[in-house]
């Protein structure tokens, strides 16, 4: 086990990996110094020594795991982000692999193996024992960011009509029991779960009392196939910290513990930004090829949006040509109102995300977002039919600039929070709104009123 | 307790509150028919109790608190956002407030009593128990953010020398237990804690084992004066489910739990993605004047820089008024930059926050984004450069927009890796160099070299 130094490390605020540890790490790889190597690593904790993976370079990490051969953590790699994931495993030999699996809880086998090929999948269940292996097969079968994949089988299950001197003696009898549990789960003679049974309420009870009537009142039982989003969803919002899973019959498959869903949480909020942004999958340990690729179809999008608005410029080339003003005050239009969109847009998708925006209150946010658009676009109106009649000295340009500063703040106000709920509706992300469209949008809207005033009332 | 329909609304896939106990609370409400509200609010979990009371609007939550009138269940108001828990606070009366705080754990006492007025607070906390008088009155000395504020004080403590039987004993024999509890804190005389046992250990030992034996390997202390941010952190990154809570003399005071942690992890992300978008703490539910305040900073804030990019401009007027194609022409170059930029501002924000970009691999990470810099520059340059010649029958302007394209996607790469960076090594959140700043920066790139580069070559 990795733990002697965690207490020290957190005291020294926030980061962790001591800069000496990766030194000491590094040093021992390139002077392939293997007992150097294992006395660095052994103080670290598996999470830590994965992030250490994650941070060296491609061919650092490539003799790091050479060197450390055959004794290498299955743990440790259970906690490696998919690219780096990948790439290590792809470089083991399968005995080493064999090796590693060898005690990992079913979720993390089913993590490592998912993305291998099938011929080595294969060769490495049959290395497993057999109640492992049947859970990770029948795991592998569930789609990715279901619940049936997120589950692990290790959990403890008594039959309804035990009591605590029964349970007590079975958990005190049984050879193995999961690495941690927090609830037994009360069966049926069916395997159908009737309830849950917290160890504090269990450990705090009399021998002859009935599992049953120590049941706990937040029962709640998770579908294999029920969303990762959902599931995250309910453990936040009941503050669950164990559930149930449960296959298409009702009978208990598995448990999924709330370290897995915090890990699923943390990622929908990030994918949310990342999307809000235009970023796709991309880790931090990509290659630059990979990070082309992945960055490449965002911007040829926003190019094309970015032509659509040039576009409309376009169409005003005469105006500006006679008044050149407009060329150096419309991107203040057009900024204005991107930012406000995209203020009401990230609150709008988040929640949507969070539950918190629904056909309840969506007629009043809208409503409201018409309101602080209207009172923010007249003050900035003042200010900038101001900034614009002292700047060019003309009482008709500072009118323009005003109108149309009121008009995109409120439509910007306004797509924010109906481009999120539209899509919402028809069943789509609505972070895949992304600033990139709304901008779009509240540019070609800023440009059009601005340059479309000035050609009605100043040319 | 309010459970009964949840396993029934989870399956209704995602969404929880149906929206016919939404219309049968709100009628309720309008008829004023207690007996009917009381009916339907009872199958309701508190959190969803809490949801709706954040969705309906400010008259209809003023009309359904005073008809609950005593009745009202400290759980739900334990789970309102800020804003919604202020303005309901503020209108019950104390006899409702104490009856509500009774039987709340200290961690809920203290979210609920943190923004009342002290004369409000002192007279409350008379009302509670002396043992959770203290370990309130102590948690709100500690300054908000921090371990001290999210532990509570119930906890179980055993001697060192206890054993399992001893254990089991005291527990069955206990006249309270915390609500839920996960392992228990094994202490030295003085009350330091020496590590942690979890349930399913104890449970699964003989009586005449030691607990000092049965010790968890992944022990960990967090210090009252830690920042949540941290805390959330080490849970996340050493998938701890409680932990003990020390005081600056290394004795016990608390535990904090998962489910707290959850909330600050969601929060904590959270927070990056509205920083990065210059949203400030606005939640769903505040009011419009609120809003208005909220955002009017933000907005001014752009306006500043928006005009100093307009000051760019404005130097090119001449340049602009001879060839009317630049104006038009010019967004496209700002907008593929700003992008580039924010996406990479976001990946480094959120590798920043979860300790993935560090000083180890900076260097590295700053290459590479130079690297896709190159290649997505040439990339675009390559295509922009055909469409400013096909568009305008102009090889000069094609090559013109070729080169402030390589230039400005480079620059706008580095900037989102290295601004970040820069303010995190100043111990400023990185999350504050917003896209604001960084598209204002990306501007002024954008503009300078298109327009420059246009007038020393096309005029």
């Amino acid at each position: 086990m990795h733990s002697s130094t965690l207490s020290i490390k957190l005291k020294q605020n926030a980061y962790l990996l001591n800069p000496k540890i990766m030194e000491s790490i590094l040093g021992a790889v390139a002077t392939a110094d293997k007992d150097r190597l294992i006395n660095s690593i052994r103080p670290l904790h598996a999470a830590d020594l994965a992030d250490i993976l994650e941070q060296i370079s491609k061919s650092e990490r490539k003799n790091l795991v050479a060197l450390w051969g055959t004794a290498i953590d299955g743990e440790v790699l259970s906690e490696l982000e998919e690219g780096v994931r990948d790439e290590i495993l792809l470089r083991l030999p399968e005995k080493v692999l064999v090796n590693a699996l060898r005690r990992l809880e079913s979720d993390k086998i089913v993590y490592l193996l998912e993305n291998l090929s099938e011929a080595m999948q294969g060769k490495l269940l049959k290395s497993l024992e057999i109640s492992d292996r049947r859970a990770v097969e029948q795991a592998l079968k569930y789609s990715e960011h279901t619940a049936g994949r997120l589950m692990q089988c290790e959990l403890v299950a008594l039959p309804e009509h035990w009591t605590v001197g029964d349970s007590i003696n079975l958990l005190r009898s049984a050879l193995q029991l999961p690495e941690s549990f927090y609830n037994v789960v009360v069966v049926s003679p069916k395997f159908h779960p009737i309830g849950t049974v917290q160890l504090g309420r269990l450990m705090s009870s009399n021998r002859s009392i009935k599992l049953v009537d120590l049941l706990d009142q937040k029962f709640q039982t998770i579908s294999v196939t029920q969303s990762q989003e959902d599931v995250a969803y309910a453990f936040k919002q009941y503050h669950l910290v164990s559930a149930p899973v449960v296959d298409t019959d009702g009978r208990l498959v598995g448990t999924i513990t709330i370290d897995d869903v915090m890990e699923v949480l943390e990622e929908e909020t990030e994918q949310d930004l990342k999307r809000l942004t235009g970023l796709g999958k991309e880790e931090l340990s990509d290659s630059i090829f990979n990070i082309v690729k992945t960055r490449f179809p965002w911007l040829l999008t926003n190019l094309f949006t970015a032509i659509v608005v040039s576009l409309v410029i376009a169409q005003f080339a005469t105006t500006i040509q006679a008044i050149v003003a407009l060329a150096v005050l419309m991107p203040i239009v057009a900024s204005m109102g991107g930012n406000a969109g995209t203020q009401t847009l990230t609150l709008a998708v988040r929640a949507i995300a969070t539950r918190d925006l629904t056909r309840a209150n969506g007629r009043r946010v809208v409503l409201r977002e018409f309101s602080v658009g209207i009172i923010n676009g007249l003050i900035f109106a003042g200010i900038m039919g101001l900034v614009g009649y002292v700047w060019y000295d003309s009482i008709g340009l500072g009118i323009v600039l005003a109108f149309a500063m009121i008009f995109n703040l409120i439509i910007a106000g306004l797509s924010g929070v109906l481009l999120p709920m539209g899509l919402s509706k028809m069943g789509v992300d609505p972070a895949l709104a992304s600033a990139v469209f709304l901008t779009t949008f509240t540019d070609i809207i800023g440009f059009l009123s601005f340059l479309g005033l000035a050609t009605i009332f100043l040319i």
